[in-house]
């Protein structure tokens, strides 16, 4: 086993899916969780998502090897804060933040004493809450993690570890390039995906009903990650600024050339286009990261 | 049975749906199936996919009291121009496709002493070719009837009564009114998930394999559609160039309302239209639109 007590900060979908999986995979390893909302702790010892529920955070962090802070990007400091006075200076401190560059720095100056070393598991669905978790949520999904320059390497070995026995392959990166890497493969796909469903609410001439009962055609798919949690995604965007608009600048040059494309009836630009992002699809489907059944293995009775 | 036999022009998703849907729901129709591709033609005999295949689009339409041309929107006045000189003098010439204004147009002008009345089904995988198709492919789905001015009521209700007995709902609606509500709730959603796609492929300072890696942020999500048939869309966007620019627009407007709100740091601006975008995901799920479950059911083992 790799540690001894996991403290799990945050009850979403991420913090209730990482104490199912543990007690599933790891149950040697004793979790104890927190959330700042009393109604979550209620629900969380009610579906027994932890072996306890602490009413503090820095009660939940006491004693524990790991601490994993499950909560929105922008909250992570005061989440820092929170467990400061509980920790044991041996402990890790971890994270499951989507982005990694600001979120470390906050922690590393919150907490300048302790070992910090970032993650991220690339996992998730459009539900959120304590009942929105899962203990296969990480099966087959790659874990970030972004340990800072100079961290001990035995160390980051054993949150690796951790992260293995939950289901999930391990990589190691810098956070700048995870940021960037994520900016395309997670945040501008959500960003087009509440902006269109925002655009098709929005219309005049076509009615919000016959949006919703015409989503079949390919629109429903934006729909799921459209969504997901506001306050998760907001603070994704405000703490990957950069990475983010750097990429939404690319997008936009190319979706400009495509509509041009269309404006000039370019149909040998277009069918270049759409016979080259089979590939993308291809790979996806061989490394196992999506569901290889036709329309997402979708019920159709 | 409102028909005797139906002739269909076409054998890939769609057309080898509706005659597996035939053979399924409305046995007592006879299936006479065409395709111009000789090797898809004898992939339709292996698979018996129709009652018969015929080796003309001519031969295949004769004595039929319904035309189904299910092929892409740019090759209909040709698979029109090919079944002419075969058509019985009552028969109704319908489509699939996914474009309806022109597509009516060019239908109406090659054959103008018949009965046309276009229609689309909004139905469909990823996935192409004879192989593609199955019977279940428009249970709960909607089927848009777009008649002519002054088309005879009777005959679109015969041709309403087929799709409902394949398992769709039907509507009637006007063939601009069509284009322009498709234009956002498919050939929109189609052409982002295709630029994006492209836009993540041709990256520098992140890799294909990146990509593809972490693609379970929500990038893969994209490449579902991204993977569609590449001629049908190539067709559908040269066909609907007017209504597919005018969203396009809106959806560009919108898109950089969203990325200032990222520059300034607008955290509002993003909760608010994050918030806002949920309201339709649950309209989808209420009207049985889409797979309830989290992540569209895919499968976490």
């Amino acid at each position: 086993m790799p540690f001894r007590k996991v403290a799990i900060i945050g009850l979403g979908l991420l913090g209730s899916s990482v104490g199912l999986a543990v007690r599933e995979h790891l149950s040697d390893i004793k979790t104890c969780g927190y959330d700042a909302d009393a109604d979550v702790r209620a629900k969380a010892r009610e579906l027994g998502l932890c072996d306890d529920i602490a009413e503090s955070a820095e009660t939940a962090a006491h004693d524990a090897d790991l601490v994993i802070l499950c909560v929105p990007v922008g909250a992570m400091r005061k989440a820092a804060e929170a467990i400061a006075p509980g920790l044991s200076e041996n402990a890790i401190i971890s994270d499951v933040g989507s982005s990694k560059e600001r979120v470390s720095r906050a922690l590393a100056e919150t907490l300048p004493d302790h070992t910090i070393i970032p993650a991220h598991p690339v996992a998730g669905t459009e539900q959120s809450g304590p009942e929105a978790g899962f203990a296969s949520l990480f099966h087959g999904r790659w874990c970030i993690i972004t340990p800072p320059v100079g961290a001990d390497e035995a160390r980051v070995e054993k949150l690796a570890d951790f992260w293995r026995g939950l289901g999930s392959t391990v990589e190691i990166m810098d956070a700048g390039h995870h940021d960037m890497v994520l900016a395309v493969t997670s945040h501008i796909p959500h960003l087009i995906a509440y902006t269109i469903v925002g655009t098709a609410s929005d219309l005049e001439d076509v009615t919000r009903s016959e949006v919703i009962k015409y989503s079949a055609g390919g629109f429903r798919d934006f729909t799921r990650i459209a969504a997901s949690d506001p306050t998760m995604w907001r603070d994704v965007f405000l703490h990957n600024k950069d990475a983010v608009l750097e990429m939404m600048d690319r997008f936009l040059g190319d979706l400009g050339a495509m509509r041009d494309a269309i404006e000039s009836e370019d149909g040998e630009a277009m069918f270049d286009l759409f016979s080259r992002t089979r590939a993308i699809r291809r790979g996806i489907l061989e490394q196992g990261q999506d569901d290889a059944r036709p329309d997402f293995g979708r019920e159709h009775t």
